[in-house]
């Protein structure tokens, strides 16, 4: 990398301004794409690719739902909206992916995800305890490893390298995705995740088409049938998706059954929404979570989508920013018109 | 703000790769400026006004040194330094601040910049002890608003409203700062630091000049000598004006005497060598600290300006990204060459 490496060309979204002027600029880019890979509107740069991050895991799972796993299995709705979280590490996601291995006869011990304070915390605004447990369970990806080592035993398949990129799992997840993506699997720009699963890189527009066909109506058989499983699980258990007070969970339950959200690291948010056949991908260049939030507002009600009822919505508008005082020096705002 | 708000023409400075690929990107601007206000080197834009949050310490404590006040009320060179501080809330700063508050016949319940748990724990890696006391005096400012304390008892001016922006030591910080820059009062962008106190935004080549200033040889009287004294005293004593493990402390150990370095609140960084006669001034758009030490690195990389021992400072060249599990996914590296 120098001053000569491709970059994506990013626009101006949020600013943070003290008084009354600008102090912070983060720039971003749009897609919002319809169910049938037409481009709605946009800003900056929706061609370059993005790491995908989290916004991934529903098409991780893919594979798994659509070799008929859940059934075979026994697992619920709740845990098939599981494997496509990123969740917090509550008692409730603890507990059922700890039933999920059990039922394919795995344990904590075969996670491979590494482990973090629960998310519960930061989301809460308590303070890690000291001596709390962070297992491989509270990871906030554990459920997405619990359908990884659930696909291994579907299909036989070793469970101590299910996150070698040569796998057959993550074969097989690329080929789902580059199948209903209709494109190369040679096209996908590979990195490791922060839990240590491959993970790809798309341009934001293509992001944006999986999101619509994710909330696009499901058939009765194929991978509009399977996505349309995962989308079901997802809005109708959008607390095992996310978490108590977490973006993902205000953003689904704004309108419930239509909409599934799921943010990714590096300040990546995908929605999409049934009701319009569109999805919608964002992507904050710096990876500010704060800009995620501002930006996901703005575009939602640029698009005449906010949730008939936008109160739990109102702190992402014209954010404040206070001080150690409590006083508001500045606030968030949006600087961009999709177009 | 809307679409319309002039902004700032920052550029590329940092990438944060991921696998092979460009995952994020870090804007911002780098101005280096001579001790006569010529612009050396850029990148990005010098002119557009950058809030100097910590970055105008020094020139906070300027008319309370011209004043004659560190005479006057027997402070060390240490507490001199202490009023340039943004210091980490380490024992010897919180002692420190104690005194410089008695000497003047103040207290710590006279200090308006609130609390927040001291920055050593972040520095450290080492988690905040649920019963710590975060009393104003740990805050990193409390050492500046002694200082502050310290002009209105030297001028018998009121204490309780020594942070509004029509008070005579609010006024005579604008009047010193607009007389050693040569520009009016009026051209400063107002705001108020996360501290309380009034900040000013300046355009990043005339910060650059003013770090210069600071560190251009003194004179036996007037401003260059107040200035002399103050830098004198921030680089003999950095760990009073930082603390163990911070950035400015680090670069400043590097080249005893010869640099200052003061950091500030979203991603300004600002550094005075005396020896090149120059002075530089950093921002990164967003405010990530992550991009600040990395494009500082490359900056004094580009102008010849490693220290001797550079190995406290590679962790800042290409530094890695890590995951949960300890492997790197990525690198944080610069794109950016002055010009």
């Amino acid at each position: 990398m120098n001053e000569t490496t491709p970059l994506p060309r990013h626009v101006p979204l949020v600013v943070a301004t003290r008084g009354a002027a600008v102090e912070s600029v983060h720039y971003g880019s749009i897609a919002v794409a319809s169910a049938t890979g037409s481009l709605v509107c946009s800003a900056g740069d929706v061609d370059f690719p993005v790491f995908t991050r989290s916004t991934l895991k529903p098409f991780q799972a893919l594979p798994f739902v659509a070799d008929g796993g859940p059934g075979r299995f026994g697992f619920s709705p709740e845990q098939i909206a599981l494997m496509c979280a990123s969740h917090s590490g509550e008692p409730r996601h603890v507990a059922a992916v700890a039933d999920m291995l059990a039922r394919v006869g795995c344990s904590e011990r075969d996670l491979q995800c590494g482990s973090h304070a629960p998310l519960f915390y930061a989301a809460s605004g308590i303070p890690v305890p000291p001596a709390l447990p962070a297992t491989p369970l509270h990871h906030n990806c554990s459920g997405k490893h619990a359908g990884f080592l659930a696909w291994c035993r579907l299909h036989d398949e070793p469970c101590e390298t299910y996150l070698d990129a040569d796998h057959p799992l993550q074969q097989a997840i690329r080929r789902a995705l580059a199948g209903f993506l209709d494109c190369g699997e040679n096209e996908f720009v590979a990195g490791t995740d922060g839990c240590g699963a491959p993970n790809y890189a798309l341009p934001l527009a293509r992001l944006a088409y999986a999101y619509a066909r994710l909330a696009a109506p499901g058939e009765d058989a194929g991978p509009a049938a399977d996505l349309g499983t995962l989308f079901n699980a997802m809005t109708a258990h959008p607390g095992m998706v996310s978490g108590e007070r977490r973006g993902d969970l205000i953003l689904m339950q704004g309108a419930p059954g239509d909409r599934v959200a799921k943010g990714g690291a590096e300040g990546v948010q995908a929605l999409g929404i049934a009701s319009r056949g569109i999805g919608i991908a964002l992507k904050i260049a710096d990876g500010a979570p704060r800009a995620v939030r501002v930006a996901t507002y703005a575009v939602l009600e640029q698009l005449g989508l906010l949730p008939p009822d936008p109160r739990p919505l109102l702190q992402w508008r014209d954010a404040e920013i206070r001080n150690h005082a409590g006083v508001v020096t500045g606030r968030l705002m949006p600087v961009f018109r999709l177009g």
